[in-house]
């Protein structure tokens, strides 16, 4: 591991949170990479709502952060070392980290579905660190080379460019569709984005902040609709699919009453409650399916070249910049700055 | 359609439902059968749980009965009349009657699901009549024919396996799966038989009528749970599929959990209520699809095959035969008679 | 059919293929709308390579015409007259008009795959007249209404827009794809910017004419391949389908050495041959799937929406106008004018 | 390692290719399991076809055996030692073993069809060693517990039926399909009974051996065709679906000319040459899909349930048992005896 020569004598930097919200940036030692794994100099760290659940709550659903604890997953740097046996990234490469580390041998890891392994490590998902850091590890096979055309921010939010991504796989989006999304945060305007990159041609976005809803029609959309002020049903056409990104629960019902005969509602925002209420008799007659989704799997390479090709700008939604110092004023931005869409922290700033 | 002839001055016997809970048998005239139709002498019909409601509630959700009407849908019999143009069944055909008129036109009825048909006529649908009778017309397309290994009891249930066919196609049944089977009525009955004909090894039925458990066991379960004493997700295995038959929102919920991780929830059992809670956090984190069906869409010809190969046995839940004088009778059977599963009507008996 | 008045009198103008390579416009009475049916003004219908095919040869493999024929399938116009029971679109309404109509009851047509109807009639296939006329009828059901965004020109081309459509819904082309497409003829060329709208970041396509190679980069390829010059094996990355549009066995097998593994080749273009020979040793370690189409079903309306939204312009491969009176040299312009790609024929100029 | 000490000082005995034609049976030191991995004592391995043409030619296709090579992949056994941190199946268990060793990170593993790994290592297949052993090891994750119900012949058979259960599932076979099957070899064989246990109705089996042919109707097949005698075309109806089992390009072509509007030829069989010859114009035609399978992913545990169940016997076509010193007779088997359908090798007979 001859590049870790130059890292000698170097120290890490790591904003660890130490409590429900409480942070502090530390010294640590550099990873070290173990065979199959690449040492990354981290560019770029995307904030998710997740991260800022974790660290106001401590805890998302029966997720629960045993400090210390480090968040961050959505995450882009440069391979400056590398562990034994690594066919991947070569040394100097810029890379998009996917966070995922499945266990690879498990059935559902086998038959293709590996977001769905109960052995899975996630970057920031306890009790696995995450990536507020200056350089982490990760598998060489899931840190993909972007091309110079996608930048250190885009390189970070190709993770939630993966999310709808699969979402938009999972949902059956086609060439031509009708589409409604409840929800205009980060997720569902980057499904806006990514719903036209697959060839819908008619995008509905729904929420009830208007600023939101005019950066989505900037975006992505094609149509918005404030549901403060009107239902969706009464103002959105039969669409093709629905995809709940709000964690609304209203949204949810009036969202699956929009979709017209053997289309499907998509299921990725998370609700605080355990259970949803859904309605079935609409379901029935129209034999909507509901389906959810759990994070993504092998669409990393897909959300790359749409970037890459221009087709998706997900920096179009970053709204503010944070030295790795500033990590928790990034956490509290969506609670101070109202303007606040995706923070972005960039340890070496 | 020369072959009338031979019904000249005759009169066709209906069962007829003159309001909530009234039944009476009258004469009317042979219907005759237009361009692309047929006309059956009706052998058998199956009374379905729908019949029953209908009868007694005189509507289902928002399908209301405006008597004078007919109810049954569960039709087999015999061709003894051709309108102009038919290529289908030869008169004496032996037929079982799919009770479906889908448009043929409209957007549903070309990609294939002409179940979801916003004009579908349906045999005993309100405003159509069904066929308690002796004489029904139906299109030639819809009319297949049985071998003699279908005895006329078995051609009538072509319909309800051919629901849980639908359904087991929807779910993705595979051989080798392991099956959860809420409900051990006909449908569920049914279910178990089709998923074994799927290939399924291992066919879990729920419910809390032993009787039926009993009969469940005898017909193609491989395990029974009286869910009465046991909650499901304590003495089932993790499933590839739970398909829902009961139409009891907590057979759902319990169910679903049963399911493992990419697995499939199907729903056909209708619950009184417009809504369903579902365990979205499970939902979520396994990616469990929720599946609704409809009724059923280009099944019927498999749905004959697999009875008349002897693999699915629908006279197995028959429990009664009744002329068509006793159709109130057959009707109130589920009533009165705690093992009634299945009775048929006769109309010639 | 009160609107059909202003009709009277009127006699309609076509253009008959008398025979092999001969073609003749002759006054023939406007035909009346039966039920279900809508009368159309032709506006536009674009020449295909199969009516230049059948007029140099009087068939096309086991198609044969029998003169007095009528050519043209790619067909818009304004509708003129209803017939009896149409809820279709409205006097007046300018409409793309699918030249297919399938039984619409035959095993097929139900499950949804209604271009395989054995018995469609379709716009020029003889022995059905096809559409070099100033009127046509069509069943209302398959007149699809186009907004003003749809020129005449591109109304028309919603046909060969449609083939290509449903070719990449058949291929599973999915968004951040790299698709390889033989042939830069009108198929090629527009399969290359439907493949774009569908999400295809990578879109190669090969010919052996340098001018419409150029027309394929402009228009929708992000790269070219002159295959008189290099072998597509050697100049292509591994791609994730093939799409065969050329007609050439060479290019099929050359092609589908291209796919990567898991991916799919799918064949359009039609060869002179009746069976072809295909690379089955690389097929089968790869799990290449060979997928043919044939014409199209369920895409009309998506067509329209592609064409509409902007997302695909097949006007950018119209390359001359002609009127009724100069069908003949319509359909010889492939041979007499070397830029020729698609010529178009408006009888009413 | 404990339990490795019962082994300390013993011996494997192995059957090795040391040449074309040429078999010895040789000591070897026991392989000790590494990491993730288990000891097998080997109590049955099928002999296949595969097998033998490596043994008589050397090579089968661009593999090329290096002598000194093992043969053999069908392989059952008991686990009798465990390497570091294995979870898998117990000291004891009775297992039938996958002899696939993916990489479990490139694109095709990850998206669930690791058969296609370009770097999978596979019993048998060069340079890896086969099964033709007392002791092997294989990957803990690979090694399937099977029940008392699967003789250790049929969990050494579990990998052909997983070979044609792979190829059941790509082609879609369907309850109350009907299926046309080319060749009565070990595989057609056992597909005829595995297309059965999918719950299709008719399987019509093709071969010019009559013996094999009765077998065939023995155990799965409702119909079966000498194509000595007549061309398949004139005796078989039409079929959902065919599958080449065969090698011979000519039933390749036979079979595809069966296959109804909208279904599907699957290619499991390998033919001598690199390229085939189909008949394209009918596939065309009728939308007929062309599906070869390379091996098997994801099934070998649906495979157990199929014969622990009794759905299928893949010990039905067991023709021979051999002693690991009599290997060299099992794969001369095919050529000396013309009863010989699949020998099994019992390394501790």
């Amino acid at each position: 591991m001859e590049s870790m020569r130059t890292l000698t004598g170097e120290q890490n930097l790591v904003a660890v949170m130490k409590g429900v919200g409480e942070l502090r940036v530390e010294e640590r030692a550099v990873p070290e990479p173990r065979p199959g794994e690449v040492l990354v100099e981290v560019a770029s760290v995307g904030v998710c709502g997740s991260d800022v659940h974790f660290f106001e709550h401590g805890r998302i659903g029966l997720d629960v952060v045993q400090p210390p604890h480090v968040l961050g997953h959505e995450v882009a740097g440069r391979v400056v070392a590398h562990g034994d046996l690594v066919p991947g990234p070569a040394i100097g490469a810029r890379v998009a980290v996917e966070p995922s580390r499945p266990c690879g041998t498990c059935r559902v890891c086998r038959i293709g579905r590996y977001n769905l392994c109960p052995d899975m490590r996630y970057f920031s998902a306890p009790p696995m660190d995450g990536a507020f850091a200056r350089y982490v590890t990760a598998p060489a096979s899931f840190a993909f080379e972007v091309p110079d055309s996608v930048s250190d921010d885009a390189a970070a939010l190709i993770e939630p460019v993966s999310v709808v991504l699969y979402a938009g796989r999972r949902t059956g989006i086609r060439a031509g569709d009708r589409i409604l999304i409840a929800g205009a945060g980060p997720i569902g305007l980057l499904m806006a984005q990514v719903a036209r990159a697959m060839g819908a041609t008619r995008v509905i976005v729904t929420d009830t902040n208007a600023r939101r809803l005019a950066l989505a029609a900037e975006t992505g959309a094609t149509d918005t609709v404030d549901v403060s002020k009107t239902r969706p049903q009464d103002a959105v056409p039969e669409v093709d699919a629905f995809i709940e990104c709000s964690g609304n629960p209203a949204a949810l019902t009036s969202g699956i009453e929009c979709v017209r005969r053997a289309g499907r509602a998509t299921v990725i925002g998370m609700s605080p409650e355990q259970t949803a209420e859904v309605p079935m008799a609409v379901m029935q007659a129209r034999e909507i399916d509901l389906v959810p989704t759990f994070r993504f799997a092998n669409v990393y390479d897909a959300a790359i070249e749409l970037v890459a090709s221009g087709a998706v700008d997900p920096t179009a939604i970053v709204t503010g910049h944070f030295k790795l110092e500033e990590t928790e004023r990034a956490l509290r931005a969506g609670r101070t700055d109202p303007t606040s869409v995706k923070p972005i922290v960039r340890p070496w700033a």
